[in-house]
């Protein structure tokens, strides 16, 4: 089968032929039918990812996190058959441990996690080792599914960390990209919260407010967030960027959470400590979703309450996604189609 | 001032005119501008109402609780002002007993409630003891706002009990309704559910479709919603109606919860108990809601999230009003204006 | 090995001698220590429990689902060694139905319960078919930690549900039983709420006292229940017996929960629907625990917080245990000893 | 009547005799029987608080927010009696503002701070503005009632905040001093978690075992800590000193909450944001509790579940106190009796 592999870090994926493989017991066979491109792909190309999550994978390696398909092969332990059309959830924990155990498995703390330490869906099939990760579609497509699985689980856990109610208001940072549009529609429909969005970027900015922000600015207006809250501030920050904490936190109303969405670097901005008791501030971490947060997002998904955006190409061309990524180019969410 | 009064339970509504109260310290008078027509306003004329709660008022007696209009006078304590446009929390706490201390203050111990052991608004003026139940509005007019004081926080709150995500179902029987038709605006704009909804009124139906819910079903047509629900039932049911719990509970789901509403009677159900571990069913009662109720229920309407649907009638037409209840010839929400 | 085994539902336990299973993959063989004794294994000898819950075992069967004892073999995919002392979550779910992703395994739409419909703990050697539901334990002795399987588990949850707090007052009725001694601890350790304990035992009311119980009653007396709660009634009543729902229901103050535990019987009160709303009561089911209620049991075993009250028989003692049982004589948990 | 007064900032606290101020309305005038002296008051005594609480108080003041006593005058609106024994809860709100009306009046935009804003305790008498922060106690001495206004709600709210369960780990920083003899009762008897404690003091170490911590360390030995976690590190952290916060967090497990208390200053660690999404890192800021929160450590005060260790000193003895403080020469809580 073909599957755009890495060789080496930091170099562009080299397009391979290799084996279908075999599955047993537990595991299923998937045959991707659409596969998202996230930014997070780029930190596994590059190889800087694995400085700051605590798993190793052995090259090469097949990227590609956000798998949506049809069941090809099942081993003799499953409830499933072939051609149900599935959606993959990639964060896949041993089971046994701490995190496991409380209903948290992807803070496990020997995961399998597709695309980043084994193969992902950057492939023609991929392996999921367990079948209770994977999740039967019938109203999604493929390509309108797969992104949910890594950008529409991550901020839906976001905006469930932020503890919204419709006494509150919400921030998102970065509301025009991938995540971005799928935060405002979350946001909109599942807390009834007052949505605002910034973006650097102007037709960003307009997608987000047909999606259904409440308001959205420019990063050079960000003052007129205080008179859209009465002058309370903001309840919540989902910041899908990462870079200009310093900017946005003051911001925040009393009791306000900060919510740092992703891999992305980002320092903490030391001075919010000498305000944080008085303030009741939170500044909180999120990193995917689990089990029950999948579920979520994929009834948002089959309920049609949520839409990705995407625009589409080759599986061949994914070097073109990740290089259109890098450069911002992007609204929306790239999938690639085998 | 004229007012709409009881003189003798079970009687109709007379029309008096009465002298305009006084008020100091934290009392504000406020002119009423609309008032919305309450199911509960039948159980108050009729004195039914006071063997079910624990308060009892003296005749004559001015019902109504659902108030909005504009303030009028202010007590020497009060951080408002004449002519700021507000709606009225009418379930007011005493403000020391356990359940105004846990913030549920619509138990108190020792109410005021307008329109039920005190004057309410079926009048141009109400007093209003402690203005921390005044909410400023500044979107909505006072017809829109009224019966969100009643009507909305309740459908709110039994909402909110329900425990509602978007991997969950929820069936509103009643959908046709005052109460009904917020319910359907509420669960769908705020929980991200399927929403389900049961009318005995075609028309009701109709309406319910109209604003959002996913499916609508006829009473005979039950069976229906083990369907859409992949045969799981629903995850709640919000019981608007009190009198055919027998016939709706077997549609819950395991974890499944049934919200009783309002006033109404309706015993439970015998046979429900010897399943209730078994399924981890749940009956809940509940009461209108809390002030951080109320204030998620303002803040849904200001920001065009929620519309009550009303009709308008005079302050002199109240019987007529009772009487169009009484006989369920009302699709929406009826308010009076003075 | 040795096993106590149901040939014929009604008739007593047969001791049979019967091969060591083997295991492969995820599955573990266990060496028994010890197995608690549990009312529900008389429902299981005699075959009424398989009208409650939707599980259909076959005959010869091994009850005994309060397991703990030691990892004999392990399938090629199991993180654990021979020789690891464990306890044994019995109520093991498929893993990809609704209730398996929300992390309520206890409510999967086909589980497999050990001593239920598949061989349990009446034995030397038990199969659990996945690692995933063993716990290992360190200062626990096999005999202490058997009974945190079900007895603990079961009043956790339940307590749980009561959504405790130290403003809180709760009533376990049955406080002197299995479950009754593991919920007074549970209840004074892990809410601060006050514990008031209801039995017909009089050495049951010791008991539940001795272990930090802050009133109990006898049965005739609960009218003081009103007294020590200044009135208000109970916030939460854990009902272990389930056979006298309208008499201990109004003893419930507003907003209070009743929560049903068990597979026992006993049908809902009628009349408490008509005070439901006005009073905000709750009546809730419930059946065991989650994967997170029970590791929180091992660890306050673990942690020494709670200590189950035991006394031991011999495997070939089971029937005489479950006569024990059937007549009311026992003070805390029977343990066997294979 | 006698006053421990500020006239000046930064200077001691003079003994001036002033009139007993009359009541009206919803007001009680409180004849002061025990008023706790907590680390709050060095920084009004010194002006420096008012940098970071916006309130801003008229001199000459009366310090003193941790007030037991006895009802001597009453507001013609109050339903309570001269000579009932009450705690004061200082911690007062306006009561319409959007962080009243959550219930959380702690957090109000316009509060009346009992020894902050407004004259407090450190005096024969002190008048509470609104009856409903008055709580009434029977079987607590006011000695031992005083400190839980402040130090015992505070650390309350900040395990609260913690959201621990009898399967996490906390680790309480200065678990030797007013605030951690609280936070290791309330941990133990609230959550039923592990409860490790550091200190500098020996002596404080001791109590902290003595009150029922599972372990204890000097500050020298904290790596033992990811030990006694079996690796994982502790759940969450109470913050009670907030000046080495940079050598603590690394301490935490995956998910952990860095829970800071009070007004103290310190920064965040900016290093920290690296590793917060990886982590599931949580850093919170929390001051005192709300009303809910005051019921709470009221009640399990009045059970006998918590108990503050506390010495006496005379009122005119406040400089002394406030000495001994700022010197860190105390363990458990001092309090001055008029």
């Amino acid at each position: 089968m073909r599957a755009m592999q890495i060789l080496e870090f930091g170099k562009p994926l080299v397009l391979r032929d290799i084996d279908i493989p075999k599955v047993n017991y537990n595991q299923v066979l998937v045959k991707v039918e659409a596969n998202g491109v996230c930014h997070t792909d780029l930190s596994v190309r590059d190889g800087t990812i694995y400085k700051r999550v605590n798993v190793k994978p052995k090259l090469p390696l097949t990227p590609g996190h956000e798998i949506a398909g049809v069941v090809a092969e099942v081993g003799d332990n499953v409830p499933l058959s072939k051609g149900d059309k599935v959606l993959v959830n990639p964060w896949i924990g041993e089971g046994s441990c701490y995190y496991c155990r409380i209903g948290e498995e992807q803070y496990c703390d020997n995961p399998t996690w597709l695309g980043i330490n084994t193969d992902g869906g950057f492939a023609e099939y991929v392996v999921v080792p367990d079948f209770k990760y994977l999740y039967k579609i019938s109203n999604l497509s493929p390509i309108e599914a797969a992104p949910l699985a890594c950008s529409g689980v991550t901020v839906y856990r976001a905006l469930r960390l932020a503890n919204l109610d419709p006494s509150k208001s919400v921030l998102i940072i970065g509301v025009g990209g991938g995540l971005g549009s799928m935060a405002v529609q979350i946001a909109k429909n599942v807390y009834g919260s007052l949505v605002i969005g910034v973006d650097i970027n102007e037709e960003g900015l307009k997608l987000a407010e047909r999606l259904g922000a409440d308001y959205v600015f420019r990063v050079n207006e960000i003052s007129e967030i205080m008179r859209v809250t009465e002058n309370r501030g903001v309840d919540a920050i989902i910041d899908l960027v990462g870079s200009n904490i310093e900017k946005y936190y003051p911001l925040l109303a009393k009791l306000g959470k900060y919510v740092k969405v992703g891999t992305f670097g980002g320092t903490l901005p030391q001075e919010a400590g000498l305000r944080l008791h008085s303030m009741g501030w939170q500044f909180l971490g999120t990193l995917t979703g689990n089990q029950r947060d999948f579920l979520s997002v994929v009834k948002l998904g089959e309920n049609g309450k949520i839409k990705p955006v995407v625009t589409t190409l080759k599986l061949e061309d994914a070097n073109k996604a990740l290089e259109n990524l890098e450069k911002n180019k992007i609204t929306g969410r790239q999938v690639l189609i085998p």
